[in-house]
């Protein structure tokens, strides 16, 4: 069937899709998300179609009437077709993935062809986000064997890009995330690379908490580079700390990303691939796993801590990686700021062997375990040394001049959001627990992280002894009405006072 | 945040969406798939946003930039906005129905105020495809209770348009269907027509059968009428054989056959309240469901009919039907011809009281059925009365003249397709089963439905003698290329003779 072509200048970037009128879907007996080959002279692409449903003699300009085709700019480029001209249509039958979806839909397990045609489907955007969602259901719903979750990295790293980098023992850390601060990336990776280790680390902005690692290293340098620059400060310092999302190391893994968001899921599976797909990626072999577990950590307890631990050494023992993991404290932030400069902050004070202990004394054990995995040994006094004779955080300064920033910013050039607001203790007493869930709130309510210089600064931790009349924490914000807001939470909450 | 549209001139008739640089989510700490409420002065809707991925500085025309909000033609009308103008944007908490999903998805049992929340954000577009397509998943995956197919029927019918009936007794009939020809709905509607019940029949096109009974109405009048002239047909001839496509008597539902295609699901609940609820839409009370079994029908196996026909009869008795159910023979094609025109043809014999006898038998034994649910006594020997003396006929003329027909055409005025050939039988034996896939496969390869002339016509059935030399079957085409590669199909395979 011959139709014209109506372009719409939108570049989707996802599935490749036309919209067809319905009469002609009818001619073509095909119906809505069929697919079909779309043919301009020698050039041809399979498209899936949606469906226009307008009826004969009604169709409006701003409609796909019978005898059009509305084409995205994207398969328009692909086709090399005008605005207007003529495309054949036949009907295509359908991809064998959608097959395999099913099977994983349905409980079967699926082979690594199998998995890797998926992905490979996902990422020519040959699946539309219906295909595609029905995947990440079956995966969630029936979740995913050892061998899947390996194929599904696997098929991940094959279908992104790679770093290119000179360092022999490549070494990296991961922490799962979700406590306040806990900002030990920044001064890990200084002590690893400073004792002539590779560890090229990427790390995520913040989506949902008051800030990621990227946001963090964004107050000292750009974190956003190309392949080649990352290459070259890898290549030159030994490490980098950039944003990961530039890099596309894991295209796929974006994509599932998507369409888990809407539901919040997170089939485990999924989530084990994409970390160690995007270590794989950078070619790193050494890697400790962070899993800070507590009430309010995305790992409630130590059992299911353990198990996840023990997933990532079995999955990763398959890819020809190390890994270790530790349970970590997650019941209250490490650190006492929170929000991107007053994490930056926090970590500048401990490279100067100042600052808080606990996110100090975690780095230096987290650091001295990646000494020891790859070898070295009296890991911890290793670390400690790099830390505190000052080599951290000089080879810190090499990495941010090299990523274009300025190395030699003080403590107090940091800018802190103008607006303040003090919590004073009304009663004396002994702190028995810090709400993770009531931080991240008010730092968010703040500002943080699209305001870097808003969040919270926490004076006391678990176990302190506090008076009537001191100060408990204070919130940063650059903006009055966020602080206004911000007074009204529940600050009350932040700590629980016996 | 206040962003300039930038309006794209497509009416998707779907989701409402907004497409929004990276730039711009991240600031409002959003992600793909996440709402926004959207405000011009006091309008506002809530949209669900994709994201552009194009980083500061590189962003094309084409593409959405910082400070864009791309909007299809549906949100700007909703918004009463302008091209270049500008809109305010803010963060929306996720829609409720979205935990009512991830429920469904995880195997809980919905109540009916959570099915009626999803249904009705589906039909207002305010899921995402992503979104319904869990709630699919997870209804197929974890199938559906009673209870939840009752309240997905009735949510089905509240969102939809209803008919507003005069007649009494409301009756109709439905086939799950699966075989070929088996035309027994423009026979059986006048015969209940003629006795004075009202039966408002709406049918189905063909998706992927040679032939729906719309199809094959069509050869005698239009199919495609509004609501208010269906009732106006009704109202006057106690009956109509119409398309129910362009009536909306369940738009849910159509939203939601649209997203189990890609993969060819079909879950149960969908499946019983997709009929049901459209028969409640038009108010009817006395139904026969008609279940064809047979190897190579839609239901196999007896056990699994009457597993079928039970939960229809005890669903019926919970939306106030009274439901009866046959299990009929599916292992071959009831009539002879496959294809609008040739089951047409076929129709108007029986009326006519000529033409293949099961199908004849099978339609009088089916309105018999309907006579006696609803009190009318020797109900087989009432219907086959009314057909014999031509009062069925009568009353069929009366419809396709009320629907703008032509109610006089004569069996020979049924246009066929003009290049034909016929199959020689090879050998003399004894037909012991006819292939409802071989015919349904050579029937569509000859053009059927999208020719109206195409198709096939049978000459024989199952226990039937045949010599060789004789002709077993006549291929119709109304195009030439298409009878030629209907030629070397494995033309033997219609027919196992022994």
């Amino acid at each position: 069937m011959k139709l014209k072509t109506k372009i719409y200048t939108i570049e989707t970037g996802g599935p490749l899709i036309g919209i067809i009128n319905i009469n002609d879907a009818r001619k073509l007996t095909i119906g809505a998300l069929d697919r079909v080959k779309a043919k301009k002279g020698k050039i041809e692409t399979v498209i899936a179609v949606d469906i226009s449903i307008q009826e004969k003699g009604k169709c409006k300009s701003t409609e796909i009437c019978e005898g059009e085709i509305g084409l995205f700019i994207d398969v328009a480029k692909k086709l090399n077709v005008k605005n207007g001209e003529i495309i054949e249509i036949e009907h295509e039958p359908k991809p064998q993935e959608l097959d395999y979806i099913k099977e994983k839909l349905d409980g079967q397990e699926l082979n690594r062809k199998k998995i890797h045609e998926i992905i490979r489907a996902l990422i020519n955007n040959k699946l539309t986000e219906v295909e595609a969602t029905y995947f990440v259901a079956g995966c969630y719903r029936n979740g995913m064997t050892l061998d899947e979750a390996q194929y599904l990295t696997e098929a991940i790293v094959e279908n992104g890009s790679r770093l290119n980098l000179k360092g022999k023992i490549l070494a990296d850390k991961h922490c799962i995330g979700g406590i306040p601060n806990n900002r030990t990336t920044p001064i890990i990776i200084p002590i690893i690379a400073a004792a002539g280790l590779t560890i090229p680390k990427t790390s995520t902005r913040s989506i949902t908490s008051p800030s990621g690692t990227a946001d963090v290293v964004e107050i000292f340098s750009p974190v956003s580079h190309s392949k080649e620059k990352i290459e070259q400060i890898v290549n030159k310092t030994n490490a980098c700390m950039v944003w990961g999302g530039t890099l596309d190391l894991a295209t796929a893994d974006d994509k599932l990303i998507k369409l888990e968001r809407p539901l919040s899921l997170d089939p485990e599976g999924f989530f084990l691939a994409s970390i160690l797909g995007k270590k794989s990626a950078v070619k790193s072999k050494y890697i400790l796993i962070d899993i800070p577990t507590g009430p309010e950590a995305k790992i409630k307890d130590k059992v299911k801590a353990k198990d996840l631990g023990e997933k990532f050494v079995k999955l990763g023992k398959r890819l020809g990686m190390k890994i270790k993991y530790i349970i970590s404290d997650g019941t209250q932030p490490i650190g006492n700021g929170i929000g991107p400069a007053l994490e930056a902050r926090d970590v500048l004070m401990a490279l100067q062997n100042d600052g808080p202990t606990d996110l100090k004394n975690k780095s230096i054990y987290m650091a001295g375990l990646i000494f020891e995995m790859v070898g070295i040994k009296n890991g911890q006094e290793r670390a400690r040394n790099i830390l505190e004779t000052g080599k951290a955080y000089e080879k810190f300064k090499e990495i941010i001049k090299e990523q274009g920033g300025n190395p030699n910013i003080k403590i107090d050039e940091i800018k802190l959001g103008k607006y303040v607001h003090s919590y004073i203790s009304t009663k004396k007493g002994k702190i028995i627990a810090v709400s993770n869930k009531m931080v991240n709130k008010i730092s968010k309510t703040a500002g943080a992280p699209t305001s870097k210089g808003s969040g919270m600064c926490l004076n006391y931790k678990t176990g302190d002894s506090i008076n009537k009349g001191e100060i408990l924490f204070t919130i940063y914000s650059e903006n009055k009405e966020d602080l206004d807001i911000t007074k009204k939470l529940e600050l009350d909450k932040v700590y629980t006072i016996k």
